[in-house]
């Protein structure tokens, strides 16, 4: 269990690592931290070397051991942004805080992604930091996944040894990826069972989890997670609180987050949020035109939409929101995640 | 001064004209019919097609002197659809109401497009239309104008006629002409002074109005212009409010309309806002990434997120925002409109 | 057997139809025209209105039972234009002339959309196409088909009637359409055999006709289709001849070609070709981006590219050169015809 | 004088150095290297990490000296690759090679970025390399220039400075980087005048230089330059020969260099090429679509095109074509340089 503090700079670029000043300047240092949640300005999709840009810089700044979540996509006012999460040592009185349990899965082989080999690696990994962290399901607030894609050569790979992977389709292969990352989370937390995971798999079920974030990139071949969540027996700065958004327009949702968080005599930190467009074709009735649109991809869309709503409603666009959010929420909708600072 | 009643349907392709039913099934006809305001789901840029089909199939359907502005671009949670504003024949007591004045410039010269020429033609017809529709400056809610703007071709044969066009870009010549337009606006109303107006032509002032949205199209020479006042002699089914968004985070200014509908016992049918990339490039000192994405048009990323704020704020998706807030409005921010219906 | 003429002219928009004047300076008039051909600047995929708009503008301008086939894409220096196919009588004594037989098929049902209920309804139109016209498959130089696509809306009916369309994506939904409609195409000719067709639905077969050259499109539900072949019994002015370009840098199958026609007499009036990224992700063994590109969608890298070196072979930029070549010709490249005109 | 060899292989991605083994099979070690001339995956534009990626990889690897061209964009069938130049002692009777003369510029300063300023630092720079290489004007057949853009936060710092950038628009000042790098290459071969170049500055000269192929990028503040030329005094494997395409369509330009290859009993090694869009709006009279496409960028579409045509030509997709050719060529064409070896 490792209590956490948050602290968050705007990047000027992938590759700018200004954060390392602003922690040294609130006392800590590159090795304290745990894991590096950054929002960065690629189109958040197959060819997105922002991440990667991001991924080679801070591979030499970070500790070896430290979980790195770069997703790609600010559309609108979103702010590219990195959030580094700092273990930090506060032997008080236990009155709840924030802790997080961080750690990866072997390498998914190209033949398990988007099915349920890699289902069952996040799940088991997921039930492990759980575990060592103390953590009940009921504890965690948000379980952060970054997760492999296909591409063409690993396609080509698989097929010259005679496996048809789970999509011959880089940018499908994207949103298989984060819905067995997603099944895996929900199977772990007990909010679906083994069998709802194959079933989902198969397209036959709708179930989802209610704190599962999950993106994916080319910048890696296994799995990140970034568990969060609020221990009973813990003393620190943080606390989080999180909901689910029914649909892209779910202001209400959000709204209560933070009455919830200004009850709680708290001062927002950080939101983390999904977004997808509803793959029905339309919210509440109304058409939508995001899977429509053959210039831009629908995960492009849905981040500028939910992006626009978030960061008006909290006054702050250094907010991290990601696109494609299969098995995250229920359909066109997802989770969000508030964390708060509350006075000491 | 036509009192008006507005009636709206989402659209299932810009060549849609279901709405005439929703008319008919309203007790209207498309003869009653003087504005029609619709959002079409192109780029919202100079190759959209989608506007010009939605005017050549609505040019067969409404009367010769109706006015007509669609605006491209229905980016994230927006709804492709269109809203009729048909006048209303309501001989009961004044107690205050909607009113509507539309017309027309003549053809805009191409080489006044984006110039004084442009702003003259549109502050001479704004003030013919308040004058006839007895409006103050103070009753006017809303300047709504659609403008053309320079294409290849046009400018190849300005450029044969020995005159330099405003620009030789057809993207830029999209923003000049709303500017034009605009300024044309804040000059009728009184918001601004003739030599402010070139002044900011020249880019030396930064002055706008508080009631113009503008948008620029492929489909027309001319400027169409709908202007929209609460009159305190008229009695119709319909009020508007508005209010000046001052960046595209603004809730708090959206919220505070939102309440004066309700304080006045108000259904919200309609919200017209303009949206834009802030040109300094960062919001509340957080830097943004809309004018250095060169796959995705800064106003297509605006329409995107002002449009997921409202929609989610408002409740409803089938809403106009349009991109380019040149003048209209701060920079970065841009004027907001709220029609309502209030019980009769 | 209808003897045919070409007449061809740039396009300044897509409801541009000065052609029709052109058409009247060689002495035609529209009501001659059986096919109308051309290329529009939209983006070939899902939303491109630009195919709708020159749709609506040519239906109020041509015979009832002429065919239309609008091809979406002018990438790269490609040049939006039309082609009128008219016939034309000429009773001199046959010497081998180029002649065209057109039709539709009936509505496809969206259920049978990429199945084999739209390749046997297309194989059946083709082969009453060629016998109407008494042309051997030997004498097929190119088969154009424009077939309509899947949108949001009609998967959401299709899904309401309890049935499954082929895919719930749109933008795949084209390519299938393609497919189906090549397969039929084949068929008809006798180039595979139904089982064939069969297995290449299911994906397990790699067969492909060499003179099919599909288009998809929203602006019908029907399938249009342009036989066009050298028949020995006609006299006329033009003649063609195709080849099958085997990946898209295929220069000399294009060379080869001009050759023929040159040592024939023959001056070049249109060029037709398929052009697709090659499935494997490579051409000739290295690597090509057009199928890990979000940004771009691979029909637009491929028209670009392949546009750009039948431009510069014919010296031309008014050609058709349509994307998605699925069964047209081996994967990654495509039929090519050329039409040319002989002295008289 | 650096006689000069090259080893070329295509790329999986931007941060593949697999070159290193490739020139280590060639007897080669990365010590060797003079100059590495890459194609990355990016669009190209102002947000394109790709390059900067490729820079940030191979900075690690390249010895400090060496220059380093990434350019990005390889649309259509262009394949990602990179070129090293690697510098060889051929002690041998000299019969003429090729030989290479690199260097950088001071950064430039942002306020000259697009300027006067860049003009005269480009062109001492590139007067310099010549003399050093001992080349005359008439021996260079290539002057590869990278130079830096200005982004959102440089405009901003200069505004803060009170002094106003060439221009706020980052797309369009990538275009002016290379129109003032270009103008030096053309000052410093003798190829325009001083007072040439600063009437081409302000828009009113239309000159250009035959040789210079200038790619601009977020990666650098200064500009890398490389001089190709074939001197009369070495001996060495290469040789090149140059032309200048008049337009996007040229093949004849290009069939003449290979035909003089040939005639030299060459081998292709590497093809360098600009291409853009012609800013007329058409190509000999017929319109393109690449200056009114908003979801495109120009160089995007121009890249596509030119890199189809040359690659069919030439038989290899690994070639470097590059974007925007301000004053590089007549307008709409630019120079092509091909690299060949001749057997020993």
């Amino acid at each position: 269990m490792t209590v956490v503090d948050i602290v968050k700079r705007t990047t000027s670029s992938p590759d700018d690592t200004a954060l390392v000043k602003t922690l040294a300047d609130a006392g800590y240092s590159t090795a304290d931290v745990v894991a590096l949640v950054a929002k960065t300005e690629g189109n958040g999709c197959v060819n997105d070397f922002s991440r990667t840009l991001a991924d080679h810089t801070w591979d030499a700044v970070l500790p070896a051991d430290a979980v790195t979540v770069f997703s790609g996509g600010t559309e609108g006012v979103l702010s590219p942004h990195a959030s580094a999460f700092v273990g930090i040592d506060r032997p008080a009185a236990p009155e709840g805080a924030l802790v997080a349990a961080v750690g990866r899965t072997a390498s998914i082989p190209i033949a398990d992604l988007g099915r349920a080999g890699q289902v069952r690696a996040v799940a088991a990994r997921v039930r492990e930091l759980c575990a060592d962290a103390a953590l009940e399901p009921g504890d965690v607030h948000l379980v952060l996944v970054k997760c492999p894609l296909l591409t063409t050569e690993s396609i080509s790979r698989c097929l010259a040894d005679g496996v048809e992977p789970a999509t011959r389709d880089t940018l499908r292969s994207m949103a298989m990826s984060r819905a067995a990352s997603a099944l895996g989370v929900a199977v772990a937390l007990g909010e679906i069972s083994e069998p709802d995971a194959a079933a989902a798999l198969r397209g036959e079920a709708d179930v989802w989890s209610s704190v599962a974030s999950i993106s994916s990139g080319a910048e890696l071949d296994d799995c990140h997670i970034l568990v969060l969540g609020n221990s009973p027996a813990a003393h620190g700065p943080l606390r989080a609180v999180h909901g689910v958004m029914r649909d892209a327009m779910d202001a209400r949702t959000v709204l209560d987050l933070l009455d919830r968080v200004s009850a709680d005599g708290g001062e927002v930190v950080q939101v983390l949020a999904k977004a997808e467009a509803d793959p029905s074709g339309s919210i509440r009735g109304r058409r939508h035109t995001m899977l429509t649109d053959s210039d831009l991809s629908s995960t492009r869309h849905a981040r500028a939409a939910v992006g626009g709503l978030l960061a008006g409603l909290v006054g702050d666009s250094a907010i991290y929101v990601s696109g494609g959010a299969e098995h995250q929420g229920p359909p066109g909708g997802g989770p969000v995640t508030v964390v708060y600072r509350v006075a000491s």
